[in-house]
């Protein structure tokens, strides 16, 4: 087995889509979520992102990535507008449906429509999910944070509604995601199944 | 197959341990990636870490999530000090000694003597390497994000040099951490496996 060591000389020299594609893919897979929000005439958007971190319990907070926005996004855009913002987990059945919301569709498409899903909302709150998935959250938007060094920006927001089979939930609160089937992706394209090991007692030196 | 809807009002009143839990896991599994740092007298520290993300590929950034520092964060300490970290994918068979490296040990302990991990260097950069994992990457550190609502970090880092085995890089430069039994954590405890599906073609409306 043979191993190689990479350095910046190497990347600043060689073909710029190999480096992206490893680089991509380095950090290993993630949880392929699917982002919903809708524009202020109620047209639906979706973007798959698998930068989902967890930032807090109390009160509960997810963050993501958002790359440059120097091309439209409409996910920014509207949760700019309206402070709302769906988290759904792909899975493993759905895996074209899942992969096609990454496809970046013109702003007057409803991509529910397009992709073939159906809406669905909480009342009161302004922003739609997809019908039939275990795992559904509703966010509301509170920081964002620019990366300086190449104008990424990681989204706060907080929880705000769960929406969950509770069959996936054990006794002690923890979400078994692999008994849903979700879904992980390891840079822009490449989809994995996992699967539970086993839950380990708390470390101690 | 029932549907509970949780809200706010839910985590407001009941059991705070098992909503921490349940926040936890519901962003869904992510790589558990030891990061390794030295103090100023060689003192080495392994933390263990979910939520490495990856921010862009030109230049090559990963970030990851701090905890608050209102208790000691050895590996915050040290990012600051000496400007370099380290990032390995625990692997399958290493499961027991990766969730050790999320004791909390004495800074004054050598936690790579302590876990039983054996230390190795690159020349001229000043973070410690555990020898032998399948998957290495040395970080400068560049930027730190405070989260104002948790007072939790955004800690931002470009890619300085990578140790890979070969055979785990395909020829556009996608790295299948599959092959390489690299370890998933779900929360703070639920350790998985993953399995390659597929890559899909690039997603057009």
């Amino acid at each position: 087995m043979s191993q190689l060591h990479f350095t910046s000389e190497d990347w600043k020299i060689s073909e710029g889509r190999y480096w992206s594609t490893l680089f991509n893919s380095i950090s290993g897979p993630r949880s392929a979520v699917m982002i919903g929000t809708q524009d202020q005439s109620g047209i639906g958007n979706i973007g798959l992102f698998n930068s989902l971190v967890h930032l807090g319990a109390n009160p509960p907070l997810l963050g993501f990535v958002l790359r440059p926005t120097s091309v439209a996004r409409h996910t920014y855009q509207n949760i700019l507008s309206s402070g709302r913002y769906t988290l759904q987990h792909g899975t493993v059945d759905l895996l074209s449906k899942v992969h096609q919301t990454s496809a970046k569709y013109d702003a007057t498409q409803d991509e529910f429509e397009e992709i073939g899903f159906e809406k669905t909302y909480i009342d009161g709150f302004q922003a739609p999910f997809i019908q039939g998935l275990p795992i559904s959250v509703g966010m509301e938007f509170l920081e964002e944070h620019l990366i300086q060094t190449n104008n990424t920006r990681l989204i706060v927001g907080e929880v705000k509604h769960i929406l969950i089979n509770e069959s996936l939930i054990d006794d002690d609160g923890y979400i078994d995601t692999s008994m849903a089937n979700t879904i992980l992706v390891s840079g822009l394209d490449a989809y994995h199944s996992h699967d539970h090991i086993k839950r380990m007692d708390y470390a101690r030196p």
